[in-house]
């Protein structure tokens, strides 16, 4: 009998290792979701993770729509509902996205389980096993974990204040054949940084010459603290860009909403692998976001939280020039949740999390934000959008702390 | 200009055909979806989809639950969850795992947003492009799709009245590799046929002799009418069984749940592949579910359905009796949804629903449950479980009506 990692104590004669894919084989842990469990011990600050504030949730508005919805039209929230997604949900996010100057129409929208599912079809419907796509480095690591389980490769250019260094971005179209260029214009995730309008410009110019589509993440958009609102690219070429955006930082992401704006022929296909995916998004939830919105209360909601998260943000890094050591350097992000410090050059950001730990503060490493799983060693991920301002004070003092421990040692 | 399909009237430079993957080139929509827009004309008589009778689902327990949940952990319910699952739920269904008998752990369980979900993880994390998967034809639509797209081959063995033809088995796995062998035993999709204890015993057989697991896919198993309840094929031998289940069903199909009973190095498999594709099942849906199943109503709930099914399937197949013209055969299901009728050969079954919906009644054609989407012609599916008792049986009378006006015609 061979033991073969099964619990149980039959005879196990399947090879489960042979019977795995080939995509399954580069399939790893996310290395957020291991430190997050590392994180769960008493009186430890995470400064790591994506968590929106809980007490920013609006518990009170989804008990009045469970209600509401379950009472109105309870046997309907409860059936199998269109793959497309719920078409009054639709069309208040279409008026979303018409304000923008973007005239989709229900056919050029698929709502899914979170915008995580958003990057799963794209993998699924464009990605063959060895095409390339451009991403910035470092990036969203759920971006990475969708489309490595599709077998990507990924080719890549750094960022800078600016965003994606997108002047680096024609010699590699020049070179050789790109699916897609994915971006994450605002509030960059995990690097905090903002795409300037000159650059998404000449980003757009280039998909159009080399004929590569655009896909835009903006996930945060609606979170800046400070400057204008900057054009998304999808307003700039709609034709040639697919657009992903979610309810996780404004209502909330337990209920798992996100959409996608596209053109209609695209969006027809993502409805077909959404059906054999998982046949659509649970109607129930898809009613309850749609009573919330339809009564306006979004727009005083997304306030609040812009407000709580620049606040923090500021708290944040006034702590950092109070505790951190010098030879560090950190973003200053316009919105969001989320900036990136680097350390000084050959510091180890997971050895440091170890120490962390022991000063009761986490973070996430940079390697995490790498498709090579290497790069980034000497720069870590904060968020400021989970604890409070006098939390986040502590726990840059920890961290701080921290820090200089791990460079004495090195 | 190319048109190229999209909605909108700029400069479009993507050829998004060539763009697709080639697993997208093979993805269609499914028939089922189609004929049920069809269907959604007044006066119709739905005798095709697969939803539950919406009149039973238990929509005040859903309130209570939402409220609950939300007032008493509902910071919780909003937050991002584990992707393995809600732990209070899967501790609920694994000890309705423990009745039959299968000693399964935390590991071993891995909710999903239905059991759709669990059949595209499948897909993900097994099939390699053009990898033999082994089916009953006819079989579930949904796992035709979810392969489909990771580009499995399909080979089939015909199904009697007591299930899969598990003899015939033994030549396919002695002449070719094949990754799982699939199966419904219990009051097949579409079929409505189960499969004999001593079939399961000889497939388990088969499975542990040739090294092939098997996928035990149980939505319905405890929509048993008539006669006793047979040994699940993972009790016969968990070590080699993937088993899937569902809410949709019992309590409702509108919140996407499901759940997958599988070896822990599987589970943990399953779980990166779903990390992926995203992140995780809605937290709040799992709570409200757990809530309404922690209070004990389930078990009466189910034993309602299955009184509402065995009553409505009886007084369907009286109405055949008497309303079907002679030369047409069907099966006498135990449980579940679904029956199945054959047509007298060389009867169109695609031409007799337009028929059948002029006459404002609506079936699914056989086609849809065959992966080559061919065979199948002469036959269709029938389920009893939407339409109360007097709409069944008008819903049949005009059936035959129909049924009788395309023979005529050839």
């Amino acid at each position: 009998m061979r033991d073969n990692g099964v619990t149980w104590d039959g005879r196990v004669t399947t090879d489960w290792d042979v019977a795995l894919a080939k995509r399954a084989q580069r399939m790893t842990s996310s290395v957020i979701r291991e430190t997050l469990k590392l994180m769960a011990t008493p009186g430890m600050i995470s400064l790591g993770g994506a968590n929106p504030a809980p007490e920013l949730f609006p518990i009170r508005e989804f008990q009045e729509a469970s209600q509401y919805v379950l009472e109105h039209a309870g046997a309907k929230a409860l059936q199998y509902g269109v793959t497309e997604g719920y078409p009054p949900l639709k069309q208040f996010l279409l008026s979303k996205v018409h304000k923008y100057g973007v005239p989709a129409k229900e056919e050029n929208m698929l709502i899914v389980n979170g915008s995580q599912q958003a990057l799963d079809l794209i993998g699924k419907i464009f990605i063959n096993p060895g095409d390339t796509v451009l991403t910035d480095r470092p990036t969203y690591l759920g971006a990475i974990q969708a489309w490595t389980a599709y077998e990507a490769r990924f080719v890549t250019v750094p960022l800078d204040e600016d965003g994606t260094r997108v002047d680096l971005i024609e010699d590699i179209l020049k070179r050789e054949p790109v699916k897609f260029i994915y971006c994450l214009p605002n509030f960059h995730n995990p690097a905090g940084v903002t795409l300037s309008l000159e650059r998404r410009q000449k980003l757009v110019d280039l998909a159009v010459r080399y004929g590569v589509f655009i896909i835009e993440d903006d996930p945060y958009g609606e979170l800046r603290f400070v400057g204008e609102d900057i054009t998304p690219i999808v307003v700039l070429h709609k034709e040639n860009t697919i657009y992903l955006s979610t309810f996780s930082k404004t209502l909330a992401p337990g209920i798992r909403l996100g959409w996608i704006v596209a053109p209609a022929k695209i969006v027809a296909k993502f409805v077909q692998a959404k059906q054999g995916a998982d046949l659509h998004t649970s109607t129930f939830v898809q009613m309850i976001a749609h009573d919330i919105c339809q009564r306006g209360f979004l727009r005083q909601h997304v306030k609040r939280i812009r407000e709580t998260y620049s606040e923090r943000c500021t708290v944040m890094l006034s702590a950092m020039d109070k505790y951190f050591p010098s030879g560090l350097q950190w973003t200053r992000p316009q919105g969001g949740l989320f900036l990136w410090v680097t350390l000084p050059e050959g510091t180890d950001s997971v050895a440091l999390l170890k120490v962390a730990v022991e000063e009761k503060v986490a973070f996430i490493p940079g390697t995490a934000f790498y498709s090579d799983g290497e790069s980034g060693r000497n720069a870590f991920r904060l968020t400021f959008a989970t604890a409070g301002p006098e939390m986040i004070e502590e726990g840059i003092r920890r961290l701080g702390k921290a820090i200089e421990r791990q460079l004495a040692r090195t």
